[in-house]
Protein backbone atom coordinates (compact mmCIF):
# COMPACT_ATOMS: atom_id res chain seq x y z
CA UNK A 1 0.00 0.00 0.00
CA UNK A 2 1.62 3.47 -0.45
CA UNK A 3 1.13 6.38 1.49
CA UNK A 4 2.84 9.77 1.06
CA UNK A 5 3.13 12.07 3.79
CA UNK A 6 2.07 15.88 3.44
CA UNK A 7 5.42 17.87 3.38
CA UNK A 8 3.61 20.43 5.40
CA UNK A 9 3.18 17.11 7.86
CA UNK A 10 6.39 15.86 7.34
CA UNK A 11 8.42 19.27 8.14
CA UNK A 12 9.15 19.87 11.55
CA UNK A 13 7.90 16.58 13.19
CA UNK A 14 9.14 13.15 13.76
CA UNK A 15 8.21 9.78 13.79
CA UNK A 16 7.28 8.33 17.12
CA UNK A 17 5.97 4.64 16.21
CA UNK A 18 3.75 3.26 13.69
CA UNK A 19 1.78 0.05 13.07
CA UNK A 20 0.64 -0.73 9.48
CA UNK A 21 -2.25 1.66 9.42
CA UNK A 22 -1.16 4.88 11.02
CA UNK A 23 1.94 6.74 11.94
CA UNK A 24 2.60 8.53 15.28
CA UNK A 25 4.66 11.64 15.22
CA UNK A 26 5.39 14.59 17.68
CA UNK A 27 6.04 18.05 16.72
CA UNK A 28 9.09 19.61 16.94
CA UNK A 29 7.36 22.41 19.51
CA UNK A 30 9.00 22.74 23.11
CA UNK A 31 5.47 24.94 23.68
CA UNK A 32 3.81 21.78 24.08
CA UNK A 33 4.05 18.28 24.41
CA UNK A 34 1.94 17.57 20.69
CA UNK A 35 1.53 13.73 19.05
CA UNK A 36 -0.12 13.34 15.81
CA UNK A 37 -1.95 10.49 14.43
CA UNK A 38 -1.69 9.65 10.39
CA UNK A 39 -3.29 7.03 8.76
CA UNK A 40 -1.70 5.57 5.86
CA UNK A 41 -4.10 5.90 3.62
CA UNK A 42 -4.06 7.72 0.62
CA UNK A 43 -6.50 10.65 -0.38
CA UNK A 44 -8.03 10.72 3.07
CA UNK A 45 -9.37 13.86 4.25
CA UNK A 46 -11.93 13.35 6.51
CA UNK A 47 -12.26 10.84 9.20
CA UNK A 48 -15.22 8.99 6.95
CA UNK A 49 -13.04 9.38 4.69
CA UNK A 50 -11.25 6.06 6.17
CA UNK A 51 -13.79 2.18 6.63
CA UNK A 52 -15.29 2.55 9.98
CA UNK A 53 -13.32 -0.29 10.76
CA UNK A 54 -10.05 1.67 10.29
CA UNK A 55 -11.35 5.03 12.02
CA UNK A 56 -12.34 2.64 15.07
CA UNK A 57 -8.65 1.39 14.91
CA UNK A 58 -7.63 5.18 15.04
CA UNK A 59 -9.68 6.10 17.74
CA UNK A 60 -8.86 3.15 20.16
CA UNK A 61 -5.65 5.00 19.68
CA UNK A 62 -6.98 7.86 20.72
CA UNK A 63 -8.72 6.77 23.59
CA UNK A 64 -5.28 4.87 24.69
CA UNK A 65 -2.79 7.65 24.03
CA UNK A 66 -4.79 10.17 25.92
CA UNK A 67 -5.09 8.26 29.00
CA UNK A 68 -1.32 7.38 29.13
CA UNK A 69 -0.02 10.83 28.37
CA UNK A 70 -2.57 12.58 31.21
CA UNK A 71 -1.29 9.56 33.55
CA UNK A 72 2.67 10.33 32.34
CA UNK A 73 2.61 13.74 32.19
CA UNK A 74 1.46 16.94 34.35
CA UNK A 75 -1.38 17.42 31.73
CA UNK A 76 -4.62 19.79 32.84
CA UNK A 77 -5.94 18.98 29.76
CA UNK A 78 -5.97 16.41 26.83
CA UNK A 79 -6.98 17.85 23.98
CA UNK A 80 -7.81 16.28 20.46
CA UNK A 81 -9.33 17.73 17.29
CA UNK A 82 -8.82 16.87 13.93
CA UNK A 83 -9.52 20.01 11.77
CA UNK A 84 -7.62 20.03 8.49
CA UNK A 85 -8.36 23.51 7.30
CA UNK A 86 -4.82 24.09 6.36
CA UNK A 87 -3.71 20.56 5.51
CA UNK A 88 -6.01 18.43 3.79
CA UNK A 89 -4.73 15.25 4.25
CA UNK A 90 -6.39 14.13 7.46
CA UNK A 91 -4.73 13.81 10.77
CA UNK A 92 -5.33 14.33 14.39
CA UNK A 93 -3.81 16.26 17.02
CA UNK A 94 -3.36 14.97 20.47
CA UNK A 95 -2.28 17.73 22.77
CA UNK A 96 -0.95 17.65 26.36
CA UNK A 97 -2.14 21.30 27.58
CA UNK A 98 -1.56 22.51 30.40
CA UNK A 99 -2.55 25.53 32.76
CA UNK A 100 0.67 27.89 32.04
CA UNK A 101 1.41 26.41 28.63
CA UNK A 102 1.57 29.41 25.71
CA UNK A 103 -1.91 29.44 24.20
CA UNK A 104 -3.81 28.49 27.72
CA UNK A 105 -6.91 28.21 27.60
CA UNK A 106 -6.64 28.82 23.57
CA UNK A 107 -6.17 26.21 20.81
CA UNK A 108 -2.81 26.07 20.02
CA UNK A 109 -3.73 25.92 16.07
CA UNK A 110 -2.23 29.11 14.07
CA UNK A 111 -0.86 30.40 17.72
CA UNK A 112 2.52 32.12 17.02
CA UNK A 113 5.71 30.11 15.65
CA UNK A 114 6.85 27.11 16.90
CA UNK A 115 9.35 26.90 19.36
CA UNK A 116 11.95 23.73 18.27
CA UNK A 117 13.18 21.98 20.96
CA UNK A 118 16.91 22.22 22.15
CA UNK A 119 16.98 18.67 21.18
CA UNK A 120 14.78 17.07 19.18
CA UNK A 121 16.08 13.69 18.34
CA UNK A 122 16.45 13.40 22.44
CA UNK A 123 13.09 14.13 23.05
CA UNK A 124 11.93 11.93 20.58
CA UNK A 125 14.25 9.05 22.48
CA UNK A 126 12.86 9.77 25.66
CA UNK A 127 9.27 10.10 24.52
CA UNK A 128 9.66 6.93 23.16
CA UNK A 129 11.44 5.75 26.25
CA UNK A 130 8.11 6.86 28.41
CA UNK A 131 5.64 5.66 25.95
CA UNK A 132 6.47 2.12 25.82
CA UNK A 133 8.12 1.32 29.01
CA UNK A 134 4.66 1.85 30.31
CA UNK B 1 -29.01 7.77 36.18
CA UNK B 2 -28.24 11.00 36.70
CA UNK B 3 -26.36 14.11 34.49
CA UNK B 4 -26.20 17.46 34.92
CA UNK B 5 -25.77 19.86 31.73
CA UNK B 6 -22.96 22.17 32.93
CA UNK B 7 -24.80 25.85 32.31
CA UNK B 8 -22.07 27.35 30.11
CA UNK B 9 -22.80 24.33 27.32
CA UNK B 10 -26.81 24.68 28.55
CA UNK B 11 -26.64 28.31 27.53
CA UNK B 12 -27.21 29.31 23.76
CA UNK B 13 -27.70 25.68 22.87
CA UNK B 14 -30.39 23.65 21.94
CA UNK B 15 -31.34 19.46 22.06
CA UNK B 16 -31.36 18.59 18.53
CA UNK B 17 -31.79 14.82 19.72
CA UNK B 18 -30.53 12.61 22.48
CA UNK B 19 -30.12 9.16 22.90
CA UNK B 20 -29.61 7.05 26.19
CA UNK B 21 -25.45 7.93 26.24
CA UNK B 22 -25.83 11.62 24.64
CA UNK B 23 -27.19 14.32 23.83
CA UNK B 24 -26.04 15.92 20.40
CA UNK B 25 -26.91 20.17 21.10
CA UNK B 26 -27.01 23.07 18.38
CA UNK B 27 -25.04 26.15 19.49
CA UNK B 28 -27.13 29.70 18.86
CA UNK B 29 -24.36 31.01 16.62
CA UNK B 30 -25.15 30.85 12.92
CA UNK B 31 -21.87 31.71 11.54
CA UNK B 32 -21.32 27.92 11.94
CA UNK B 33 -23.11 24.85 11.80
CA UNK B 34 -21.83 23.86 15.38
CA UNK B 35 -22.99 20.76 16.80
CA UNK B 36 -21.92 19.66 20.61
CA UNK B 37 -22.24 16.22 21.15
CA UNK B 38 -22.40 15.79 25.17
CA UNK B 39 -22.62 12.44 27.04
CA UNK B 40 -24.78 12.08 29.68
CA UNK B 41 -22.66 11.16 32.68
CA UNK B 42 -21.85 12.71 35.59
CA UNK B 43 -17.60 13.62 36.46
CA UNK B 44 -16.83 13.16 32.58
CA UNK B 45 -14.05 15.53 31.78
CA UNK B 46 -11.70 13.42 29.31
CA UNK B 47 -12.73 10.53 26.93
CA UNK B 48 -11.03 8.09 29.02
CA UNK B 49 -13.24 9.24 32.17
CA UNK B 50 -15.80 7.16 29.66
CA UNK B 51 -15.70 3.31 29.65
CA UNK B 52 -13.97 2.33 25.99
CA UNK B 53 -17.70 0.88 24.69
CA UNK B 54 -19.61 4.09 25.75
CA UNK B 55 -16.98 5.98 24.27
CA UNK B 56 -16.79 4.28 21.01
CA UNK B 57 -20.60 4.61 20.22
CA UNK B 58 -19.60 8.51 20.97
CA UNK B 59 -17.17 7.77 17.94
CA UNK B 60 -19.87 5.82 15.84
CA UNK B 61 -21.85 8.82 15.77
CA UNK B 62 -18.90 11.37 15.17
CA UNK B 63 -18.43 9.39 12.09
CA UNK B 64 -21.97 8.98 11.34
CA UNK B 65 -22.44 12.41 12.11
CA UNK B 66 -20.13 13.90 10.09
CA UNK B 67 -20.49 11.86 6.92
CA UNK B 68 -23.70 13.38 6.76
CA UNK B 69 -23.04 16.93 7.18
CA UNK B 70 -20.78 16.42 4.56
CA UNK B 71 -23.52 15.25 2.47
CA UNK B 72 -26.25 17.81 3.48
CA UNK B 73 -24.47 20.62 3.84
CA UNK B 74 -21.78 22.84 2.15
CA UNK B 75 -19.13 21.61 3.88
CA UNK B 76 -15.53 22.18 3.03
CA UNK B 77 -14.07 20.77 6.32
CA UNK B 78 -16.18 18.71 9.15
CA UNK B 79 -13.96 20.12 12.29
CA UNK B 80 -13.79 17.74 15.38
CA UNK B 81 -12.58 18.66 18.87
CA UNK B 82 -12.66 18.11 22.53
CA UNK B 83 -10.80 20.69 24.36
CA UNK B 84 -12.39 21.15 27.66
CA UNK B 85 -10.27 24.11 28.02
CA UNK B 86 -12.96 26.35 29.64
CA UNK B 87 -15.74 24.18 29.96
CA UNK B 88 -14.70 21.24 32.16
CA UNK B 89 -17.66 19.04 31.69
CA UNK B 90 -16.82 16.31 28.62
CA UNK B 91 -18.31 17.42 25.16
CA UNK B 92 -17.11 16.86 21.40
CA UNK B 93 -17.63 20.09 19.04
CA UNK B 94 -18.57 19.03 15.28
CA UNK B 95 -18.61 22.05 13.18
CA UNK B 96 -19.15 22.20 9.50
CA UNK B 97 -16.35 24.64 8.32
CA UNK B 98 -16.60 26.98 4.49
CA UNK B 99 -14.02 28.43 2.99
CA UNK B 100 -15.83 31.87 3.68
CA UNK B 101 -16.72 30.77 6.96
CA UNK B 102 -16.08 33.74 9.27
CA UNK B 103 -13.02 32.23 11.15
CA UNK B 104 -11.32 30.24 7.68
CA UNK B 105 -8.89 28.76 8.46
CA UNK B 106 -8.35 29.23 11.54
CA UNK B 107 -9.91 27.24 14.48
CA UNK B 108 -13.61 28.84 15.64
CA UNK B 109 -12.91 28.19 19.29
CA UNK B 110 -12.72 31.78 21.37
CA UNK B 111 -12.74 33.79 18.33
CA UNK B 112 -15.62 36.50 18.54
CA UNK B 113 -18.68 36.54 19.73
CA UNK B 114 -21.72 34.11 18.93
CA UNK B 115 -24.07 35.41 16.41
CA UNK B 116 -27.84 33.91 17.09
CA UNK B 117 -30.05 33.13 14.40
CA UNK B 118 -32.83 35.28 13.60
CA UNK B 119 -35.12 32.24 14.25
CA UNK B 120 -33.27 29.25 16.87
CA UNK B 121 -35.96 27.17 17.03
CA UNK B 122 -36.86 27.01 13.63
CA UNK B 123 -33.88 26.63 12.62
CA UNK B 124 -33.64 23.61 15.32
CA UNK B 125 -36.52 22.04 13.69
CA UNK B 126 -35.27 22.68 10.28
CA UNK B 127 -31.86 20.53 11.31
CA UNK B 128 -33.90 18.01 13.04
CA UNK B 129 -36.38 17.61 9.96
CA UNK B 130 -33.03 17.18 7.34
CA UNK B 131 -30.97 15.09 10.22
CA UNK B 132 -33.90 12.74 10.37
CA UNK B 133 -35.41 12.55 7.18
CA UNK B 134 -31.78 11.47 5.49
Amino acid sequence: MTFTLHPKLDNGSSLVYETDLYQVRLKDDQRFLWLQLIPKRENVEELFDLPFTEASSLFAEIYRLSALLKKLTAADRINVAWLGNVVSQFHIHIVVRTHNDACWPNPIWGQGAPVPYEDFQATLVGLQKILFSS
